[in-house]
């Protein structure tokens, strides 16, 4: 699986949310080498705070594929998913997660708790961190810049 | 705020995913005295793993409100959240959750982890527990000796 490939997809998901003013995150979920799903973060146009780009991505997932069990998905995202997306990713049991950047403040794949992979949970998910980490990061540092 | 008021509707709510053969949990969301949303669990039945009662409810809500963030509301639902719902209720930044019974496979409010407490994430919210506690686990455990 060519992991830089499908996050270059999720990084023009990301440049979607940041031409609408929102923190440029993008998302696709890849079954079987094919993209069956894409979202991109639209908390504040939406105002929903379900409206991150994991969430919408898996919504579509789960009506794609008919099930909730996304198993043999790998879901691509530009930053670390937080709490709740970590937790959606853990229900759905999807495979593995693929992050570009850290988000040190409220990550969950590692950075502040690792729900991805907590033992105790029924379903643990692989992780591989740093893929277009540069311009994942840098997308987020010049939205922030320009917001100040 | 009547805590067994707003509980005996969230039983309710568990009593209609319990009619379609879903695991019975349900859901209100009260906002200055007032139920705002309702949700029970649909996840078989809509095949898709965000159908949870939690986040059919904060979902609703935020329409309600007309916001993503529900910082004056409590939430309350017959068994402790999940990993993926606790995430979604920091996010919304609710400002309490109340919960019947606790899940000690999953449950994010202290059982497994603290999800809704921890405090190195932005908000941490208030948990009451054991509310309609003997109710809402014999409905469970009706529910599983039913299926076996």
């Amino acid at each position: 699986m060519d992991y830089n490939y499908y996050m270059l997809i999720a990084l023009e998901e990301a440049e979607k949310a940041e031409q609408i003013d929102e923190v440029p995150i993008g998302c696709v979920i890849v079954y079987k080498d094919e993209i069956i799903a894409r979202g991109y973060n639209r908390r504040n146009k939406e105002k929903n705070v379900l409206a991150h780009a994991e969430i919408i991505a898996i919504d579509k997932a789960c009506q794609k594929i008919g099930d909730w069990r996304l198993e043999d998905c790998t879901l691509f995202v530009t930053v670390e998913p937080c709490p709740m997306c970590c937790g959606a990713i853990v229900q759905a049991r999807i495979k593995r997660i693929v992050f570009g950047c850290k988000n040190v403040k409220a990550g969950c794949c590692g950075s502040v708790l690792n729900i991805a992979q907590e033992q105790r949970f029924n379903h643990q998910v692989e992780i591989v961190e740093g893929i277009k980490q540069e311009q994942c990061s840098e997308m987020m540092k010049n939205f922030f810049k320009k917001k100040r």
